[in-house]
């Protein structure tokens, strides 16, 4: 599967790489953005689900190539809009695009807050060029032989879903000016089904309805295929949350901790606050929020959400959507690209914690 | 015509506020937001040049609403990313999107810098939410009985504009980092193209392919009234130029000399600088950038602006575009629209100088 997904990755990066409308961008430096997050590569999840669930739906993969490059635009543009939002300084280990913009300013001799406010101001330009190429890229398909109907439905849908998106976008921010005990699990769940799972149950839809030619989304293949990938995104966002705090440092990519650091409402940190006696919850919620924790406090914390049962509360749950994610899957016919997808399945939601 | 543009504000106004895409938006203070701009009402030029040029090429103006309705939303959503961007505080005589939602953060008891933060952060997501919104309505053209091939190329071709409106707003932000000497007028009069002109030769141009069923663009009325548009919105922008130095301050809107204050590069300061003798250039450069300016001083610099020959030069550009505009205009039939888009040229361009 990891072999296929590196094909499909290639096939998206040429196909952007040699697309004309960034040229359209003005200045230079605001252009070279628009292609820059694009182009950086990344794992190319979201185009895999397009290609391989138009495959598993019984349709040809070239036809479902223009939707699939035009999903990964528009998770891009997201991506250079909340790192602006988050003030993040990374993006996959090089500067996020506003720092990137920044430093260009301050290298042409623009002072401190002025550069960095020139490299916001430039970054958010991006991302609303990348926002109207994705769109372009998509009405492509009308070129690729998908007729009209489709293409106009699929466009719409894309926009409804992209106002899904930056309502999680804007959930999340909003919660995290709020106080952890007056959020809910489940607003932490719903804000993940719309800031991770409307895209990737657009994308897994999107394929389905191009190779069923199903304007209305309506077919059980597409119902099926869009209902996995949501499930399959809220299952690895829970994952991602016991990760934050159980997962090895190494392979996971963000320090262990940072969610601590940062106070923020994971669903397994509200269910440890939740289920924590009274007498306990002040003293947890004052260990939160720390700029560093040392091995020891960490696993102090670990052992509390352990015995509360918050940690098996989460995995819980996440292996409930994964197992439901599968049993959408299976409702399609075998075929190659089915495996292929409970693969891409396991990959995302066996991570080891 | 006043009338006329009235009426088909109220109808656009109708429209955008049934719209059912805002309520997607979350939580309650972004779907306001997203609401907010495109509601609070304005002249409506572009449905007008939509709907007009529409009727104007034969066709029927129902059919023309969504895609006027969609240039409006368009149009806002770049204005709510432009105020960020130029840190403005008012706008239509309310507070600008950004300072709106500041309010509401401090409100609810978010302090100072945090506040200011929170407000520019869901205001980059209103603006997102709102070209996909503007996308939306678009798309909708096709439930009105529009040809779905057209629909497609419509929107394929309002990404491209978008482009080019980005460019323009990151080029005129580009500038006015740059040394006055080393801007061009042509480069001034390209980016007003780009700012300004793009979305006017779009609704113009879409207003003839909705009554033309013409998905390529390439109707001869279709041209004309493009190209009027571009040209008006040009000749609207020196207009503006000049108004900002000799208009009359209070039927102008803002301060006259804030262009001055700002050392923006418009092209009635340029050609100024151009035609000064060197000795006199370092002088003149040097009364730009003030916080203020007393009557008598704006008096001195209109007439070194007068003796230059730098006013005669912008209005006579100014015309000359204007001329050509209506020269477009009237390779259509007579009718009442080609009267009322004749009347809208001479509202735009006859202001008072």
């Amino acid at each position: 599967m990891l072999e296929e997904l590196k094909q499909l990755a290639a096939r998206v990066t040429t196909l952007l790489g040699s697309d004309p409308f960034p040229a359209l961008a003005e200045p230079d430096i605001l252009r070279a953005a628009v292609r820059d997050y694009p182009l950086r590569g990344g794992k190319r999840l979201r185009p895999a689900l397009v290609v391989w669930a138009c495959c598993a739906a019984g349709g040809d993969p070239e036809k479902a190539l223009c939707a699939a490059a035009a999903c990964e635009v528009f998770h891009n543009w997201t991506l250079v809009h909340d790192d602006i939002i988050d003030a993040d300084d990374l993006r996959r280990n090089f500067p996020t695009c506003h720092r990137q913009l920044e430093q260009s300013a301050q290298r042409a001799g623009v002072a401190g807050a002025a550069a960095g406010k020139f490299g916001r101001d430039f970054a958010i330009l991006t991302g609303d060029c990348q926002q109207a190429w994705a769109n372009f890229v998509l009405l492509k398909l009308a070129d690729t032989g998908a007729p009209p109907e489709l293409v106009v439905q699929l466009a719409a849908d894309l926009q409804k879903m992209g106002a899904k998106l930056i309502a999680g976008e804007a959930l999340d921010v909003e919660m995290s000016r709020r106080d952890l005990a007056k959020i809910s699990v489940e607003e932490v769940e719903r804000m993940y089904a719309l800031k991770t799972g409307a895209l990737f149950e657009f994308c897994a839809a999107a394929g389905a309805r191009i190779a069923l030619n199903d304007a209305a989304g309506a077919h059980p293949f597409t119902r099926a295929l869009g209902k996995m990938a949501l499930e399959a995104a809220v299952a690895f966002q829970l994952k991602d949350d016991c990760l934050g705090l159980f997962g090895n440092q190494a392979t996971f990519g963000k320090p262990v901790g940072s969610d601590l650091s940062e106070r923020k409402a994971t669903t397994l940190i509200l269910h440890t606050l939740e289920r924590l006696p009274a007498a306990e919850r002040a003293g947890f919620e004052l260990k939160l929020g720390q700029p560093e924790y040392s091995p020891s406090e960490l696993d102090e914390i670990r052992e509390i959400v352990r015995r509360t049962g918050a940690l098996e509360l989460v995995r819980n749950r996440a292996s409930e959507l994964a197992a439901a994610a599968r049993r959408e899957l299976v409702t399609l016919p075998e075929s190659r690209h089915r495996t292929l997808l409970a693969e891409l399945l396991d990959y995302l939601l066996n991570r080891e914690v």
